[in-house]
């Protein structure tokens, strides 16, 4: 897995887009998955999935949002400042997930202010869009982030 | 895994509160969970996080969410009539989640309405909250889930 870039909550400016490098979804990782978290035959029996809605295997809503989350944390978070997350808003599953699919993100940064309780950090909100290998936006989402500022040098506090 | 129960949209009435069994996490599990979908130490690193915001290991706020959906895929939904989420509201990590948790849900069904324009399914918007063991709410979300109407019998169609 490749270092994610060092970045403080100055970096992180409304307006400002991110896009992440790119995550192929295997038919054997979607099965996986979902025995284990989402034991539905939409996403665990190919042949089942066939005859159902979807007319084959889709992965789970919720194994798309951790692929997003693994994209989210090594190209858009930095270890040196992600503190947490409160919570997400307006998560919306639009279109499925296929085996063989490859997705990427686009975050946007839609609010950054200086957390007045901390003030060493500040809240960021974004829209991440989760995009496949088509540019059809498959899943999106407003997560709040908490993020710490650039430390100030020693020299000038 | 139990057999989950059968039911339909209709067995889903406002205000209606359903419980599920529990689940344990262990240190493990939310180490294995974190380094393929969230590599932040407070989640892969116990060492490291002991030092951190939250005094030792807690689990990615998306292994709370995806062992969530393993109790309410067996619990609250039904393989006879679950057909699909399009999202999710209010995602809300309210505590940590720590190895040796146990968690259950509650789930409280919000609204149920028929769809306009599949006529043999229903929509359902419910409150669900992941409990800990200390009845302590960890986290809390607001799904959508598209269930189908139980069939009618042949003889009076």
């Amino acid at each position: 897995m490749s270092q994610p870039p060092e970045r403080y909550f100055e970096d992180y400016v409304p307006g400002a887009v991110f896009t992440s490098r790119a995550v192929a979804v295997s038919e054997a990782e979607i099965i996986d998955f979902a025995r284990r978290y989402d034991p539905q035959a939409m996403h665990t029996d190919p042949k089942a999935a066939r005859s159902g809605r979807f007319g084959g295997l889709i992965a789970s809503g919720w194994h798309t949002a951790a692929l997003m989350m693994r994209l989210f944390t090594t190209n858009f978070l930095s270890p040196a400042s992600s503190v947490a997350s409160p919570g997400i808003d307006e998560l919306r599953w639009l279109q499925p997930v296929r085996p063989g699919d490859v997705l990427r993100l686009r975050v946007t940064v839609i609010e950054a202010r200086r957390s007045r309780s901390r003030p060493g950090e500040g809240i960021v909100r974004s829209l991440i869009e989760v995009l496949n290998q088509d540019d059809t936006v498959v899943m999106s989402l407003k997560p709040v982030s908490l993020i710490a500022c650039r430390p100030t040098p020693p020299d000038s506090a």
